[in-house]
């Protein structure tokens, strides 16, 4: 598997639009082929704190992912909502295997 | 879901010994009531950096996890290979939902 953990600062009052518009990328991409997980995290002891678990196949479908409507809709959706610039950070799925 | 990311550094030395006891784990984890992952993950850069994906229906379901037999024995068996305090750090998943 391989798997990007997205680390994501808010800013306060974006909150409500940033999740809302993060479930919608949430859905989308679980129809992708190749997705495994999608997950969208809330810090528990901060709420402006959010982590994307995004899991594919391949590095191939992660690839592509940033490539369909849903994802670019969701970063223009979300470029002014940020309180610090994103940052990605790549891991390999050792289990579940595959 | 209640997620915790748990971050691992391991001596170089103890690393497949430290893979194949966490497999072990991993395995015996998704048979536990109400857990929906447990996804084991090694750095991109970094060989000795670990990071386990635990979610649970429940905190509750993720109390009874630190108590199951394959949990206990796992951290008994990983003890001496850590490089440095295990760190695990709460989430609340939003999505997928329930």
């Amino acid at each position: 598997m391989h798997v990007t953990l997205v680390h994501i600062r808010v800013r306060p009052e974006a909150v409500d639009a940033f999740i809302a518009a993060t479930r919608a990328n949430h859905e989308a991409s679980l129809r992708e082929p190749g997705n495994h997980r999608f997950d969208v995290l809330k810090s528990a002891a901060d709420p402006t704190r959010y982590l994307l678990y995004e899991a594919y196949a391949s590095a191939e479908g992660a690839a592509e992912h940033k490539a369909t409507a849903h994802d670019l809709a969701w970063r223009e959706a979300v470029a002014d909502m940020m309180a610090e610039p994103r940052r990605g950070e790549p891991w390999v799925g050792l289990y579940p295997a595959g």
